[in-house]
């Protein structure tokens, strides 16, 4: 097996998350989001799935453009309300032995010496199975939520990112040596004091002096993901990201933003290697391709355009409900790297677009890519996307949960393996030893030189 | 039963939490704190024995006074390392049904829009099962570890977590109305905009707008725990805590802190009845007087007396290392609410004390209370506290974890049982519930009227 598939559920601790209205499918569990059962039971499927990892999303604030209220989001439950994603884990880790769980922590709010003390906490319930999709917002509801006017510019939010993870690196690479717990009950001596030590930190953004109140974790540093996919952000991914998150509408369009995204790694002085790219991606399988249909049309059903406007205004910045059906819309920013509003960036570079164009559009999975088909074409489909994209797996969105995701692991997942493109077993110890063969980070990494 | 004993264990995610040095026991399995097996086996245990609940204390920043260094504390691994509480919570919901949780987080650090979110989140897991012991932190490690150069003045911590709870209080109980939530599917409305509302705060340490991003979990406000002891401490529990966890040496000296603490709720409008309080106590009990004192005499001597100098040394803000055995050392302020402090204090009130006094009364539990004996000697000595302090009931200090609360399930809590003085099966619902008969808040409470 030359590149193994890599497979995420995408997720996030909300009733809806993006195809919105498919909450309301008589067979969904999502209003269920907020009882353990629902996050229990998903990740024992997945690991039945041998997935790699359940990727938390996260938001704070509220949608409230479109309208230039939150009525449409809350109406439709568009990532509203939306619970903590980081205290899923424990209950997920409790009832799994391999599953890797990537959660999304905002760097704009957290303070990172809390967050190192969370992420360190739960590398150690886990024993190294979790990932972190650092993130930097894009809302101004949560700014005021925070207590702040509006958010910071968007190069901004970047650096004070780089100055978050300075500090990070340094609490979680360089306070506690490999060597400093002995757990030695005979000599009655937990720590060696001499191989422990402060970390200080005087950085634009954040100043501490401290010692890192955890022990050494088994991958310390969580494994790092992003999604960014502006000019910073790239530079960003290129720097810290070991796992990055893409959307794109083709093979093709995925396969540029794969090569900017090694050519960054390269350009700070890491390796192709040291990147594994996922794309977003939504199947919808059926015994047969008529089934698969069938289930599309299903689900179709239930869309909410209204859900849909609301998640699309706040990721644009744009308020549609002033503009009329065909009125031409300008250009639209795609802040909050929304798979669904990759074509229609995409679309108002080429030129004008409409408010009728964009509910035509509205479909299952957003306007991300969507495969659909028997097991056979599905399998066909990703196998294309793995060869000509230059990707290591994928993140599969949430349909009709937990329906789409029993669909795949019981008809996608056996066809993969047969044709050699999928893993049999899981590999054994920490999530980043599974990605990339060991538990550590790399000498390369910025993480290991921030002491 | 008049006035059922409440029980809790009282713990924290580190390797000792007090009567530093018995981790080192052949049989405990304190080491074993940051692993999920620690823990789930724990919170069974508790079911078991019908505890209300776990209160897992908390402490930011490290205990670095003792000869002006943390080389003690970490050798002896006195709440060094110290993970996150928080995180431990979903895992032990999911193998239990009734247990309590008490979480302690600090409001000089926490952001409250996201802290407020996290409770939420918990609560939800829980059905309802969380508290929260509010804490505002007494280390000047803490405070250099979050970039400020000291910590602020003790009634300055007191103020700004006053205004805290105002904006938790309004996210939790006014953002969101009962029937906000429809999770209709028919009509394909998950919440109605117009019992939805963003709160707005202008206090003088918190600003901010916005709604609160989780709907109403089952008990919104977590069941409130404090535990100051200072006069502003008093006032403040007085006006908000449900929950108060006190430490006194005798029944009577702890009487005289509940008559207090009563006063102080009935100052702010509220009832006697409107508080528990919980003594903290540590028990030894054998099937007979002999096998108690063995068990003593065994686990003593495994105290770590330069663990046990310090934990005193951060907790009074006096770096004992510099004192001769027999020099006499002044007054002693208790920072930390530390039960393993009041004899110390109530002696420095009472004239000169050196360090080999100190050393002297190092014993299993501090120098909190203990009650040794077989389980109906130990029945009588709860029995007494109850009747003599005014109190409710008990938290449990970790000995050797978890043998000693498996010695108080298997041998005390029957005998309480067969006395009337314990409850034989859960009641129904919320922790709030279960403690105070109503899942929400009384009106009374200024929780309600924050809005």
């Amino acid at each position: 097996m030359a590149r193994p598939m890599l497979l995420n559920a995408f997720e996030m601790n909300t009733v809806s998350q993006s195809s919105h209205g498919l909450w309301a499918h008589p067979r969904s569990r999502a209003a269920d989001y907020n009882r353990l059962s629902y996050w229990t039971d998903l990740a024992r499927l997945l690991e039945r799935g041998l997935f790699d990892g359940l990727f938390l999303a996260d938001v704070l604030g509220v949608y409230d453009v479109y309208g230039g209220s939150a009525e449409a989001a809350l109406r439709s439950g568009a990532q509203i309300p939306i619970n903590d994603p980081m205290l899923l884990v424990p209950a997920m880790a409790q009832v799994t032995q391999h599953l890797g769980f990537g959660i999304t922590a905002n760097v704009s709010y957290e303070a990172p010496f809390l967050l190192a003390r969370r992420f360190s906490t739960l590398d150690h319930l886990t024993e190294g199975r979790v990932a972190w999709n650092v993130v930097t917002g894009f809302l101004d509801s949560a700014a005021r939520a925070m207590g702040r006017p509006t958010q910071r510019e968007h190069d901004t939010r970047y650096d004070m990112a780089d100055d978050f993870l300075q500090v990070v690196y340094k609490l979680w690479e360089h306070s506690w040596a490999d060597d400093a717990v002995l757990r030695d009950k005979g000599a009655r001596v937990f720590s060696r004091p001499d191989r422990v030590r402060e970390v200080a930190h005087d950085g634009p953004y954040f100043q501490m002096r401290g010692l890192h109140l955890s022990e050494p974790s088994p991958q310390r540093t969580p494994v790092l993901f992003q999604a960014g996919s502006s000019t910073r952000g790239l530079r960003f991914a290129g720097e810290h990201a070991e796992c990055v998150f893409i959307n794109g509408r083709s093979p093709a369009g995925a396969a540029e933003k794969v090569a900017r995204l090694r050519a960054a790694a390269r350009q700070a002085g890491r390796r192709d290697e040291d990147l594994r790219v996922f794309a977003g991606m939504s199947v919808i399988v059926g015994r047969s391709q008529a089934e698969a249909e069938d289930k599309l049309a299903d689900y179709r059903s239930y869309i909410d355009p209204e859900g849909e406007l609301a998640h699309f205004a706040a990721s644009t910045g744009i308020d549609y409900a002033r503009h009329g059906l065909d009125e031409p819309i300008g250009f639209v920013q795609n802040n909050a790297n929304n798979s669904a509003l990759e074509s229609i960036t995409t679309r108002s570079r080429e030129g004008a677009w409409t408010k009728r164009d964009l509910i035509a559009r509205m479909s299952v999975g957003g306007r991300g890519p969507l495969i659909l088909g028997d097991p056979q074409q599905v399998a066909d489909g990703l196998a294309q996307w793995m060869a000509e994209a230059d990707i290591d797996g994928f993140n599969l969105t949430r349909l009709v949960a937990h329906e789409s995701l029993e669909d795949f692991v019981t008809l996608v997942v056996p066809v993969l393996q047969e044709r050699g493109l999928y893993k049999r077993g899981y590999g054994e110890g920490p999530l980043r030893r599974k990605l990339f063969g060991e538990a550590r980070l790399p000498d390369r990494h910025p993480a290991r030189r921030a002491g």
